[in-house]
């Protein structure tokens, strides 16, 4: 599946956030993570995640599609993430 | 289409960004948004974006697909974005 996730975390538990996602995603932009998952990383992504935050002040939202070819994607701007479509 | 929308912008420029964002879509969670949109709301939406970022240092990036139905959507924490389920 492809994934796109976006935190909203308190800062002081953002690092931990930002660690977990790195094991198993890209980084896109400041809060913003995406990459493919299969649906057993994507189960222990959240599980770890859950076990970071704080369910009653933190928030993380995650977008899964099939495949990447589903989405389109388009920048403004600069393009933090790397270099080109990184679709 | 259905669109996500995060942004990544300077501070000074954020009022705008958020502005012109709100015209369109949903606020999802700090720096997101997402709604459905027609082609011609996404080109009035990017044109509007383009007329206010500074493309040499602030990034938005858009993801769409045909159907927010082709989109599965968590929320871990906290549901900012509103009451249940907004897709």
């Amino acid at each position: 599946m492809f994934v796109i996730l976006v935190y909203d975390t308190a800062v002081e538990r953002n690092p931990k956030v930002l660690k977990t996602c790195r094991k198993y995603l890209h980084w896109t932009q400041r809060s913003v993570f995406q990459g493919e998952l299969s649906t057993a990383q994507y189960r222990a992504l959240t599980a770890a995640l859950n076990a970071v935050i704080d369910p009653t002040h933190d928030s993380i939202v995650t977008y899964r599609t099939r495949s990447p070819d589903l989405v389109e994607t388009a920048t403004l701007g600069i393009d933090l993430g790397g270099p080109g479509d990184i679709l």
